[in-house]
């Protein structure tokens, strides 16, 4: 019951209020493999260039990452660096520079190729699409996307919506994909495009998951202070598909306990720089901060209301 | 065990996307009343000029509200006017008349002060501390107040938060009055000027019950078509203090149910223009919602986390 994860493998360079890392590990499927490989070992799919420091991935492949689906290309890794604001609620790119990563063409080994998980991380729809069509028989897809390929790949992404079972977008993506201010409507305008599942991302207001028949809602864990939100989200998918892969299921109470191990993650991935924190957790930590969520939102409903009402 | 509100009576003229009332009963104690009331009964002290449609109140007698503490002097009534932005998150203020709620001098009948239930609504803090001055053994005061009273009246709003239990303020409010922009700190910081419990509301993502030794998270109720945002606050603090108040405790539990059927309140008030939609409302639809906030955010703990870690 194998997961895959295909997205970049980076070096980030941030800045924010509380200091500076420059070329730290970084990228969609190093974070989320960081998170999700604490539940379930994971299959990575990205390219790096000839200057990255793989060594630093050690901690996954003691993990039981696989990653053997990161191709190494002569030429410089993808960096990206960036500086946060001073509440940490907006930053601004600095430089992005993709390096061997503009000619990604993601390829699957063999032995990948018959993943039952699979996470499309923030890459052109159109590699996506080509990703999918190497996976035999995937059990559940999910994928994630951003303003930019909303912009110039709508149609790409659309297209790929009918192949995608569970979407992740934070609410700003979900209203601009689908032209609807309410969150609600947004996201049944996305379920009417194929995916039976949308995670709605509120950053620190929490994340939304919408399904068939229900809505679960997970808070965003009150941190006394945010070091660096850089790869939040991916941490969160990597703790939710990490956790279903994990279960080996979809069942509504299963997709609710992901929920809140991906909200989990992601409140851990911010506390450090870079996946710093997710590297040495531990079982207890992350047993304790499921509990905390639990205490935050639990409470007993009264069979019957005595009110004064009528 | 009674339930006093201090605040104001007005009308409201106010333009939606959806429409446009006239002259609608407004006010802090009236949308706090129409919730309250399904709770618990209620005594009001306000103050309306001699134009002020009575009558209207009515549903709130047959609750068992007590309106004899509504002053009725010569003059006009306060009345607010105000249009919302198309998505409801803004709105402006077109006109407010103070009136006869300029010289508001809230005095509380004398059976009025046994009250043990207590909230303060959105009126200067020097005459939040006048009422204070009239009840003789309150068990929980809770308070309003807004960005106003936070520029023009500071060191009046902290003195009177030594005598207050509970503040409830929106995310802006307690950043502004803490001058932390963490929301954790801030309500830290205020629970140091002396409510032990701080409620920071955040509109369509929920609201935070911040107690002495833990947090409790009530997610925003998902509404496809928000119809008039007036007056969500106040019906919260309502559903809130009128569930205390008929519990006759602050247990944690009943705090968590609280802030339950506060949310559900505040929920069903901005389905229609005023309290139009807490007029009518029964018991089972109370239930019913209240039910879908327990599903909305109800998951099973496992005991132990097999998960890959260490």
């Amino acid at each position: 019951m194998s997961l895959l994860v295909v997205g970049s493998v980076a070096l980030d360079t941030v800045e924010t209020p509380f200091g500076r890392a420059v070329d730290a590990l970084g990228g969609s499927a190093t974070y989320f493999s960081a998170a999700a490989s604490l539940f379930h070992p994971v299959q990575v799919v990205a390219v790096v260039g000839d200057d990255y420091p793989l060594e630093g991935l050690d901690f996954l492949r003691t993990r039981g990452v696989d990653l053997s689906g990161i191709a190494r290309k002569p030429g410089e890794s993808f960096r990206w660096s960036g500086v946060y604001s001073y509440d940490l609620n907006t930053r601004e790119t600095l430089e992005t520079r993709l390096g061997v990563f503009a000619e990604f063409e993601p390829e699957l080994p063999p032995s990948f190729r018959e993943a039952r998980w699979v996470f499309l991380g923030n890459i052109d729809p159109e590699l996506q699409w080509h990703v999918l069509d190497q996976v035999r028989a995937p059990r559940l897809v999910a994928c994630d996307t951003m303003n930019l390929w909303i912009d110039i790949k709508r149609d790409a992404l659309l297209k790929l919506l009918s192949r995608v079972n569970l979407l992740l977008v934070n609410d700003a993506e979900a209203r601009q994909l689908s032209g609807e201010h309410n969150l609600l409507r947004a996201a049944r305008w996305i379920q009417r495009q194929g995916p039976e599942y949308v995670i709605v991302k509120k950053g620190e207001h929490g994340a939304i998951l919408f399904m068939p028949g229900s809505i679960f809602f997970a808070p965003g864990y009150p941190l006394e202070e945010v070091f660096d939100p850089t790869g939040a989200g991916d941490s969160f998918a990597g703790g939710f598909m990490g956790w279903l892969a994990h279960a080996d299921s979809t069942e509504p109470d299963e997709m609710r306990r992901a929920m809140i191990y991906g909200s989990a993650l992601g409140s851990f991935a911010v506390e450090r720089f870079s996946v710093e924190r997710l590297v040495g957790i531990d079982a207890a930590e992350i047993a304790q901060r499921v509990s905390a969520f639990r205490d935050m939102t639990a409470f007993q409903c009264h069979e019957s209301m005595e009110a004064h009402a009528g």
